[in-house]
């Protein structure tokens, strides 16, 4: 609750305001001041927060953890549906596995070439809540006609349907739990098991910094599934990380695919984007020296569903 | 002090040991836990800390504020250095003004061509400090022959010498009291007058995302005297921060010289590198969408000696 | 948000919840757990806040500030009214000035003697926030028929009114700024013309250990107005201190009225007390040795409107 | 690290500084500003740090939890040392188990009556340390000729001992892990069976707010060995917590004991104490109604060795 009339003062407002504390890694936190509580309470899967914060406007927190804030995540849709959604010369059928909040979906309906997105969210009451608190994150894509919601887990669901897909987008929590089995090597099977033949997948792959062997597992991990896998890095300071998305085909490597044609495409589906725009398509894929070698040469094994990759908390 | 043979338990360690919170906005902070403490005390000009953590290494705080730690100052010191170091095609003298951590001089004397390396710091007891507690930082530099050490004000230093320069690195805290007269146009006019035909200089131009109105500020001033101005961005863990830092010169635009040529500037140096590359040389330079926009449109002031850019603390 | 089938777990709950930190002194804190925000906003006069938390229960803060939890008020408000209450034989007209939320008037109404309770509070909004959320804490006293609730200023009000009192109880905030007025000599000398023959006052008069020289500069003052001054100690867990209640009459030492006296007067109005009984009466008087030997020999400055006694914050 | 010249400004000193967390619930948390960091490092059985804080001076960790402040200890070792060595008319052999600090001891041996003093303390680290770091702490108390100082586990000292004493002092740290079998009803009985004749033992019994069961249980356990069972209270600000002390003999009741009589032996005993002082003696044993009441009726079970009472952490 600070003041707005006193914002150019000195003060600080880490006393006097309620604050929340998010865990990086157990020796590195966040600290974000609260400015009001627009709803806390429990879905059936979750307990459930959103605030609105000075510096993050409204933040959705789930389980007591961030899941975005509005003054970002436009990053984090830009850098999971773009590259690949352009990657792709025409993708008509597009699944998405998780991102209940709907941001996902809104970048996907962008596109005049999208005749159907399926959505599979575990959780309504996620839905429930970002209608309600943060409208302007879907901006109006559940209601879009081409949408098709469906309320199930992500991995059953694409293990069991018959639909085949253009483009798969994988929009989901950390591994940690349940969740670990949507970052095996048998689940990225069962992606490319529903794509269409020119189809890719992309899903956010954790933090680059923090989480280094997290990210290097998930990539290596769809390089055993997919012939062409390629990663973007970008900050998102609600997360306090720079997060890594990665790409992954088995017809087109994104990196390769010429400026021109990029922008053809951005422009024939007449796209509107805040953060992505065709002139950095190659460049966001060139990751620094250290990072790309050590993506090169780990030796870390795979993610399975015996095995899987898992954040410890 | 979290023990190391526990370090796989979900323990959490914000109680039990000593933190320290690094406010990057009034409202928004990184708290790091503390397993070390190397050094407290005050120079002449400042209170400084080297401590040591589970995530950054070691880091060196001065008044309380976060300068660098050994985890993620090579991302720092290649974002300054290399893109502008490379974008001349044989700078043989060089000034830097801060650096007293020595991270920069190190880059610098990576070069072959360089003759001579000129680093004006306003304090003694900083470079002491680092030589001490933080000696993989410098590496050396300062025993380097062609090191020139100089203790004084950078903006006087600028303004009295004779001497002149290829490149002129500024490598500076945050534009707070003194500190803000190192970014106004007056102290850019006088950069440009150290620097021979066909030379630039690069600065840290404070964060892009907290900061926005900051690094657009800095950068629009560089660019009234400059006529080639261009920017890069990347992640600091340590500031909790997406980082710019920004090129200026009259002779080259580093985003158009092709990767060819850096290639061949990067081999004849030798230089090792651990986050630059060449192929990334363009590249960086690309911002996303919503930050080239404001950059361009945006109207801001510019930042003289009058009425200096400032941050608030 | 902590859960509650969780409880018996070793979990820390500083991350993943809102937490408010309240401050102490400027180098020691408090921070509590929030499960829930019930409200957030504001009065004519403040920021106000009722937060419910797993140690405190509910809490209200006033600008960011602690005002009372329903765990430990019952400890505050038995401190302030019964000492003073029972020292009086037959307190009939009660004035108290503040005392917004209705605590200190439903401990005043207990007594069958009192025919009449004026309290004098400058907030209206804080009345009605308490009412709404921490019914619990008037329990009814502002329904009560004995009552006159005036919203004024209580300096003010006391150099006005014609009324004369047999007990007033000052129930305020710390002596920050326009509340500093409120811990003067002019002002308790105001009090004193207020009383009848016989009456007395009581006022909570800070922290005895962090804020040692306040509680001893506010009850220096009021020796310099009253005959009889004792004070009584009591931990207040919200506070995170030792808080001071000072007592005063001229005519009556409580400390020396004997244990059969009081407890026929707490028998008389068939009083209930959660925290004091008649046989602590004496005993809660005696202070450590060297908090007494202090408030005898420190040479503090009594607290004037010149020269009011104030916390910095 | 705050800056002395500058103690009075209203700066927040919760950021750039190094500061620790006290966990008091895991809910409800003490934070503290370090000035000075003079030890971190490890002793056989626990990691151990000394710091110096503004408002609590220097502080001894273990384990990162604070086990005294050179500002508050007297209050803890008047309140476990004094009650129960003026209730004894002639104590001439004392046993201290634990205390490793010195502080139990130094008080101790101001009784001129005290012949021996027998310490047995676990940790010889925990002694080092408080004898370089925190000398002011034993003031000389373990070069007193009359201190016979044995490094060993106090249950099995006091189930192997031949010695007889007129007084033990449990002088502990809480009851978590190996530390809970010295607050079992078997270990106060080994403890009855060292008293000479007219004997009795004092313990500190944790907190009586925020862990009023697990007091209510210690004093309950100990009621079931000791005829006379009685405590006083004392807020620990290091502790952020009201602290409780229990004293227990089969031959006499602290709290009837004639202030004159306790006078006397202060007297003869030319005792300095800066807490107590003997015309508090009797008042420090009347508890609050709610906590007196509490302790009377709880249907809490005893601490056992098969069941001690732990706190979870």
């Amino acid at each position: 609750m600070p003041d707005d009339d006193d914002s150019s003062s000195a003060k600080a407002y880490l006393t006097g305001n309620l604050i929340y504390t998010e865990s990086v890694t157990k020796t590195y936190y966040i600290t974000v001041v609260v400015e009001k509580v627009l709803y806390t309470g429990k879905t059936r899967y979750q307990r459930a927060g959103v605030v609105v914060t000075p510096d993050l406007g409204k933040v959705l927190l789930l389980d007591g953890i961030t899941q975005l804030s509005v003054s970002d995540e436009y990053i984090y849709h830009d850098n999971l549906v773009h590259p690949i959604m352009l990657s792709h010369p025409n993708p008509r059928k597009v699944l998405i596995i998780g991102g209940g909040d709907g941001g996902t979906l809104r970048e996907v309906l962008k596109y005049k070439s999208v005749e159907k997105a399926t959505m599979v969210e575990l959780d309504p009451g996620v839905v429930d809540i970002c209608k309600k608190y943060l409208p302007e994150v879907n901006a109006g894509a559940f209601d879009d006609p081409r949408t098709n919601l469906i309320f199930d887990d992500g991995r059953k669901y694409i293990e069991t349907t018959d639909e085949k897909y253009d483009i798969v987008l994988i929009d989901l929590t950390d591994p940690v739990g349940q969740a670990a089995k949507l970052f095996t090597k048998e689940f990225y099977m069962s992606v490319k098991n529903v794509l269409n033949e020119g189809g890719g997948m992309a899903t956010q792959s954790e933090s680059a910094f923090f989480y280094k062997n997290i990210f290097a597992t998930i990539r290596k991990t769809i390089a055993t599934v997919f012939k062409h896998v390629s990663s973007t890095l970008a900050f998102m300071p609600s997360y306090g990380m720079l997060w890594a998305f990665t790409v992954a085909s088995d017809y087109f490597n994104p990196a390769e695919i010429s400026i021109d044609v990029i922008k053809a495409r951005y422009e024939r589906n007449k796209l509107q984007t805040r953060y992505y725009h065709p002139k950095m398509h190659q460049a966001m894929f060139i990751l620094p020296k250290d990072l790309e070698e050590f993506l090169e040469k780990n030796d870390l094994p795979i993610s399975t569903d015996e095995k899987p990759v898992s954040i410890e908390t």
